[in-house]
């Protein structure tokens, strides 16, 4: 039973996202067992290629053209002293994305993949027109989670329907693999919390640096996250993961879990990127399980955290490079991966072909 | 003091690789301390920008254009019934890389980079002329290491010379980045007795599967390691490692060792692959250890010994995907993050340039 609280297009939205074909692995893997190499020798390129079959559901499988969504969005928690930026890098960073002098925009180039920058809820006078931008701001921030509620249910809903719409413009425009990207002063803080409340995981646990605290601030930080949990208790006790993310997620989170639920609904690959992104898949996999099907965890962040949560998700991530930066820069680097993996699949030529016997 | 062994050149070679300069690598930090990122949150990204500027000595820093020698040779000891696939194997494999179809075909070409085949040694009629081929055979494959050295110190030395020739031709060709690949039926039993009389590793500690043993073979595999060092005692002994290369290892790993030390003489990055590969860089290492400032390592391999080794010569690889296969398949994935790591450090805007101050 899909949550009470998503609207009726969400609802059918998530009906349409249906577990893989097993079925389907297996025929990749005899494949793959094919192929002039040792059995199992390509190892987890060889994990990924049979989940994209299994996605794609033919042969060749492709991971281009690839687009990493990179969802901005603000956070009313920053009052309470839980992050060394001021609220206003945001912005910085957005117009520095649009410029493209931040990593993102290098590591994007590298992985041959293109980045959109969607405002889902920036706090500042809304951006200019930018063939880059997507203008599609909920609000203006989310509301001080500390004190109540950092969304309305509405609010979510509406930044959960902004990510399907991402995903549909995305499959209308021929993309075959979303990244999952972010910025947003305060992030981490409500990523946290959404860790503690689907998962029971304690403040203490589940708070790291983020991009920075203010000297000291680490308790403070797990003192703010343990009282937004308790101010806001009647959703983390409900268990409804739409009221959960309102209460203490963010709209650039919820964007997020809506572009992983498109991405699943439209037979996409979705390749999620560090510490938020992870939680804006545990909100999408809390809503619709099933979208562990379509997703690739693309690396291990060094946000303190971050390990356990993808522990608990029973999801190793591909890449361990000590990154902690957001963005969907662990996400592109994924998609080199994915590339990798789908040229391998598709390009190899079998024993038969080569006329090799391996032992 | 080199090894009395080398050859006047190598000598040369060898009195030409100089460390890098610790001054650029602070250099470097400043820069990317610079950088629209929190510091330190590109992680191992940044270790690679840092070291790729010490090695290039100026900005922009690059990984392109990125060259994969996938180098073969055959070894006597598959007498011994130490790997399941024939002799001919090695051959087929060969035509395979020719012909496009094996894994290291599709992997640098998804990471963009070119691909070289140098038969060093290969125990079969002459391959026939290809673009993509290097014909520099030293000779007909090893002899069987468990009844006498594996090579002459002149064949040695050869095969590290014609290593140091297509470190060479390479620089030529504008090459910036070497990889190192291999592909020799019987080269992890080499391999394996190169990190036991390098390092003092058991045989029973550094003997794994390779592309397959017989059935029931590892312990047999392990024995005949253990024979080769004692028929070898005296090589082994002399702690010379040239001698030692010579004894135990093989035609493909002695040119890749050359290949190491004439990247690095040359001021070239070179991405080492797996255990084969590995193995080499020990030789190269033991004979200089300065190639260590121009060596990045891509992968850790499920070889089993290979963490062993690396964390012996205090390695951590950059990835570690399971891959067991060889060819210089890691490394060709160990090139995408050398050019992100580039393009990162290249293309990202400063705080000056972007106006923002980071906490």
């Amino acid at each position: 039973m899909p949550s009470p609280l998503l609207s009726e297009p969400l609802k059918q939205e998530c009906a349409s996202i249906t577990p893989t074909d097993k079925a389907l692995e297996d025929t990749a893997q005899t494949r793959l067992d094919n192929l002039t190499k040792p059995r199992g020798s390509l190892g987890r390129l060889e994990d990924i290629a049979r989940k994209l079959f299994a996605i794609q559901g033919q042969a060749p499988i492709t991971a281009r053209p690839a687009r990493m969504l990179t969802i901005a969005a603000d956070h009313g928690v920053v009052e309470e002293g839980v992050a060394s930026n001021p609220q206003a890098v945001t912005v910085l960073m957005v117009n520095n994305f649009l410029a493209g002098g931040a990593a993102i925009n290098a590591l994007c180039g590298a992985a041959g993949a293109e980045l959109l920058v969607v405002d889902a809820g920036v706090a500042a006078a809304p951006f200019p027109e930018h063939e880059r931008l997507v203008r599609a701001r909920v609000a203006q921030g989310t509301a001080n989670m500390a004190v109540g509620p950092a969304m309305s249910v509405e609010e979510c809903v509406s930044a959960l329907e902004l990510g399907v719409s991402l995903a549909e413009n995305a499959r209308r425009d021929g993309i075959h693999v979303l990244g999952t990207g972010e910025m947003g002063i305060g992030n981490t803080t409500a990523s946290s919390a959404l860790f503690c409340a689907y998962f029971g995981f304690s403040p203490g646990d589940m708070t790291g640096m983020g991009a920075g605290v203010p000297q000291g601030g680490l308790p403070h930080k797990a003192r703010v996250i343990e009282q937004a949990l308790a101010v806001n208790a009647d959703a983390v006790t409900s268990g409804d993961p739409v009221a959960i993310l309102a209460a203490v997620g963010g709209l650039e989170i919820a964007a997020l879990a809506g572009l992983i639920l498109g991405g699943a609904a439209r037979k996409m690959a979705v390749v999620i990127d560090g510490f938020i992104s992870t939680a804006a898949y545990a909100a999408a996999w809390k809503i619709r399980p099933s979208v562990h099907d379509y997703c690739f965890f693309s690396h291990g962040s060094a946000e303190a955290g971050h390990a356990a949560a993808l522990r608990r998700l029973g999801e190793p991530p591909l890449l361990d490079l000590g990154l902690r930066l957001g963005e969907g820069t662990g996400a592109a680097l994924g998609f080199m991966l994915l590339d990798a993996a789908a040229r391998a699949y598709n390009e190899m030529a079998t024993f038969g072909d080569a006329g090799i016997a391996m032992g």
